[in-house]
């Protein structure tokens, strides 16, 4: 059995320096443990941000596109999957990560957490404070924040290699 | 041209029974505008209680459902769309809906409330506070609050029934 | 309950002259059942046809949208059901529908009498020969063929009145 | 641009002994191309059968599920794509393949070939004659017909690298 451990990065379109900076750094954190990271793959904002982080340390990337061709990809996808489903996408994206990420964005991002916690993923919001309504998730858990790419990194770990678990690989 | 004025309204499979009582009666009201009811068609909580709502009133309803078959439809819907898509089919409650009103839910409520302003469609929040994440769009109009159900059939005939538009059908 | 009889015809977005007249009688015959027609809901061939068919007999007619928006819908349609999913939507149109009609079409028409098979719903096609491929599907009586509007409509009255049903409504 | 050349192939869940031992052979030269194979990614069939071959040979398989979980996806897939969208996935099994093979199959085989062709993708069956109705694909080159994984690597090359291409790399 050789399935590859999935991380989804969701993110807004748009996006300040900063959080491009904080997610281009979790791309690679990603990559570098061996990760394939996952997002709606465009070639904007928190999406080709985390895509160029994590091809830059080798790592692979799949996109999961809202549209039926590669006008909009971002260079740093090495696998598009193409849905022409605009953002039913989104629900594709939540279901085909081990663990959902939120980085600052807009309506659609919060859809994906949303969707995410619906569908029983973990979530890690790094820096990005969608609201009071998810209070129920985050006290069982399954919601977590995070101010910088370590601190994602880590708490990922957590769900990816539960205690019970046998060593992660080194 | 005889396009139907389709108003959808979203909300829990679990509501309190303060909230399904106004769902119901909003449903009502609906119906007597004239307007078709859709929402997710299935037979719990908002969902039930509106489409009960409408058909009493003697309205047409139509509900989107997660499933490929009825078994789970409510019996106040007069027409089931059966996706199979479950939560993608958010994204078809929201653009098939001219007006969309969110009554208080959960996670999934919450989605459909992040893709109509994603999309572009005018939603009021019935008793709803889904969190202040929205404020960009109430400052633009896109997003209005109403405490009962006249209050947001007024709402919705300001965006079905715009000033420069003809006289309202009596 | 009240859930109404759904007829789906589907067909090509380009048409002969005789096949639209005929999709267009079919409509019309749909709708005289006192049965919902379903389409796919474009202004262009077998859809535009079979909806002005039905709403010139004072039919309900509900288009299943390619689009995120009506640009495209048939003035026919009195409903429209937006998906934004391109032809995945051909998958709600089976499923919505009780019994699936075929017109003459191209290969969206073969995907959709394909996805109706697969997913048990029973099929007639109408002046329409997709192929040998499906003979395991008319040995069980799934799959008919039928020469004009009225004889569809005898056989789909075999599919929505079975025989130890109760008188079908006059 | 590190995107890598993604070949789908389809064919059905319940396959014959030498329609199996075909696909495993094409899986497997599939992965030694350098190419990514795309599936739908159960554990069953023809989609085994490729996700295996292409893993004994090193490949990276992709499979893109009709399910939201994991529960019946083949053992060979190393990333999983989970849709919960049931056949409406075939549509992103054919948007996000370069070329598409089609190998013996039902109902589902059947529409991906016809999604395939209306999306314009190439296609080539390999022992698969789903019927005549294909003939106009057939003129213009679109659909080809292979007897042996050889021979439909032979014809995928004439698509993925054109006579004005690059030389493929070895």
């Amino acid at each position: 059995m050789s399935r590859k451990t999935v991380i989804g990065v969701m993110g807004g379109g748009e996006a300040r320096p900063r959080d491009r900076e904080q997610a281009y750094r979790l791309g690679g954190l990603i990559a570098r443990q061996g990760w394939v990271l996952l997002n709606g793959g465009r070639n904007a904002g928190i999406m080709a941000a985390t895509a160029k982080g994590a091809a830059d340390q080798g790592g692979l990337t799949i996109g999961i596109l809202p549209d039926e061709d590669d006008r909009r990809i971002s260079t740093h996808i090495a696998i598009g999957i193409f849905t022409g489903m605009g953002s039913a996408r989104n629900v594709i994206n939540v279901l085909s990560s081990q663990v959902v990420v939120a980085c600052p964005g807009g309506a659609g991002t919060l859809s994906e957490v949303a969707l995410a916690l619906k569908y029983g993923r973990p979530v890690v919001l790094m820096n990005y404070r969608p609201g009071p309504e998810f209070g129920s998730y985050r006290q069982k858990g399954q919601l977590r924040d995070a101010a910088t790419p370590e601190e994602t990194i880590e708490i990922i770990k957590t769900w990816v290699y539960p205690p019970d678990h046998d060593d992660p690989p080194e």
